[in-house]
């Protein structure tokens, strides 16, 4: 099996490199201080160095649950399975259902490939269009589909969002059938105008919905989670104890802790949702002055741009961009 | 598959338990303040809270790559693939062998049987003697595996440790066949008496070592580790990837700044020792005193004492001691 490139590059790059390969949050945007100041706090209690349950942290649980209530989505702790990142959590799902035919969209996340490769899956690729999955071509996929794997919010790497009409008529799709949806929504909370209602909300007993807090707090935590009816979560617990007994207790209890002044993570969520704004703005400003035969559409959310050059041999610039301390990851 | 079934009495163990069951470290022995400062310091740099390396944090590879070092098994930072605890280092090597043949100790560590079904191994077990895994039970076993899963320092669950004798004995055998070594070495520093050498230092070119802090700082910081020839880490790089990116590049600074300051770490091995021992001399008092008609050998090193009971039907016993307050875990 092959390294994800990514990854790979992510670890020859120096201070010195501008890269636009992964998907890294700006570090000046962690809330360093107050998750210092929860670590200490939850440091203060031995028992947070003890060993924990497999499927998480239960004021952790709650503290999730009770985000997705407020979003209008009715979700108790029981809902709630702790991973380490929502890739852990993507891999357990493969895992449990190894073997089984995927739908995905085309572009999509890189870092899923090799899970789905480990898990022997059988991929069908739809091609993701401005307003989400190809309806046509999705239908016809799920036909022959046990799992479909959807970004809807600001997709890494296309930056692509569901509408609502778009995200209404998914869950409808997949309603009618046997299909189970595996939606990973990373940047839902990165949006710049409003929120979008997930695609899981609308299917309740039929979806697996990973969230993670690696995009709005710190990748570094590995705690991700996977939110699902009781009896889809209750075959996974064997598999996460097989895997690594449970997350870390300690990285579980900082953001638990964190999470506990409710108005905190709130104003946070609001800084990162402006200035990742304004940092999509000043970047598409410079892209329209000084890469012209550069096409793409403004984001709504999230962290990535997504384009294609007009005239460009965009081959033989991937890899020319690392002679001149620049990183541009190629397509799949 | 089945859920463990430590794991899962220890969801339902209320502080009024006296469990047998799991192996929880003393909670009061975790150097809670020590790891509170550590951490504190590790969090005055933003860096810790960014995404890191796949194979881990390299000053903390640096770190354990010198702890081998002074052990005499000479190691570089290149031998060293941090993991989400040692039972994710055990997963990732049998997820890259699937479907191997791997011969293991009878008794064995129970967490490992969910992995070696998850990656459809074909398990040949042996017993394990005083000194240590039957010699010609192991050298016919060996003859038909791929891989060996072996506990050499104060098993779980028997609490045995091999001889050096047999130690070198075991080495030669491997060494002459085209066998692997998995060597799971949690317990390793908590010896009463003195170090054993381990097997891999005998087979460095032909052995994964499994280490971890779960035992001798916490179990919570998931941060355990494979050390290996670079030849046999590099193909499973991939494999860590695609299962959670990296491990809590939190935990692994947390780690890092204890370990700064040499002196601390080994003096808290010493106070473990001296404490386990203390606590084993008590136990197996109160045994002799209150079960006459538990036989056991006392351990010389490790958290467990294992043995078995004369004239007693355990199934009985062990299904009784729920409605006592007590948990005993079945034997495999």
């Amino acid at each position: 099996m092959k390294r994800s490139f990514i990854r790979e590059i992510l670890e020859h790059t120096s201070s010195e490199t501008i890269s636009f390969a992964g998907g890294l949050p700006d570090v000046s945007l962690f809330p360093r201080e107050a998750l210092q100041s929860a670590t200490h706090t939850a440091l203060e209690n031995a028992e947070s160095l003890q060993y924990g349950t497999s499927t998480g942290y239960a004021p952790l649980k709650e503290q999730i649950a009770g985000h997705y209530c407020k979003r209008g989505f009715p979700t108790t702790p029981e809902n709630i399975f702790i991973t380490s990142g929502s890739q852990q959590g993507l891999d357990i799902i493969c895992r449990y259902h190894y073997g089984a035919s995927i739908t995905i969209e085309k572009p999509s996340y890189l870092g899923a490939f090799n899970i789905f490769k480990l898990n022997n899956m059988k991929e069908y690729s739809v091609p993701i269009a401005v307003d989400g999955i190809e309806l046509e071509g999705f239908r016809k996929s799920i036909a022959k589909s046990k799992l479909a794997y959807l970004i809807p919010d600001f997709q890494n790497p296309s930056a692509r969002c569901y509408s609502d009409e778009h995200r209404k008529e998914i869950a409808d799709i997949i309603r009618e059938s046997q299909t189970l949806l595996i939606e990973d929504a990373p940047y839902s909370e990165l949006y710049f105008h409003a929120p979008h209602k997930s695609i899981s909300q609308m299917l309740p007993k039929q979806s697996y919905h990973l969230g993670s807090f690696s995009k709005v707090l710190s990748p570094a935590l590995r705690v991700g989670w996977i939110r699902a009816d009781v009896e889809l979560l209750t075959p996974l617990i064997a598999y996460k104890e097989a895997m690594d007994l449970h997350t870390s207790g300690i990285t579980q209890r900082m953001v638990w802790e964190y999470l506990k002044d409710g108005t905190l993570y709130e104003k946070h969520l609001q800084t990162l949702r402006v200035a990742y704004q304004e940092k999509m703005r000043y970047f598409s400003k410079q892209l329209d002055l000084h890469l012209p035969s550069f096409e793409y559409t403004q984001p709504k959310g999230g962290m990535f741009i997504y384009g294609r050059f007009k005239g460009v041999d965009t081959r033989a610039l991937v890899q020319e961009c690392p002679n001149h301390e620049i990183e541009i990851p190629p397509s799949k």
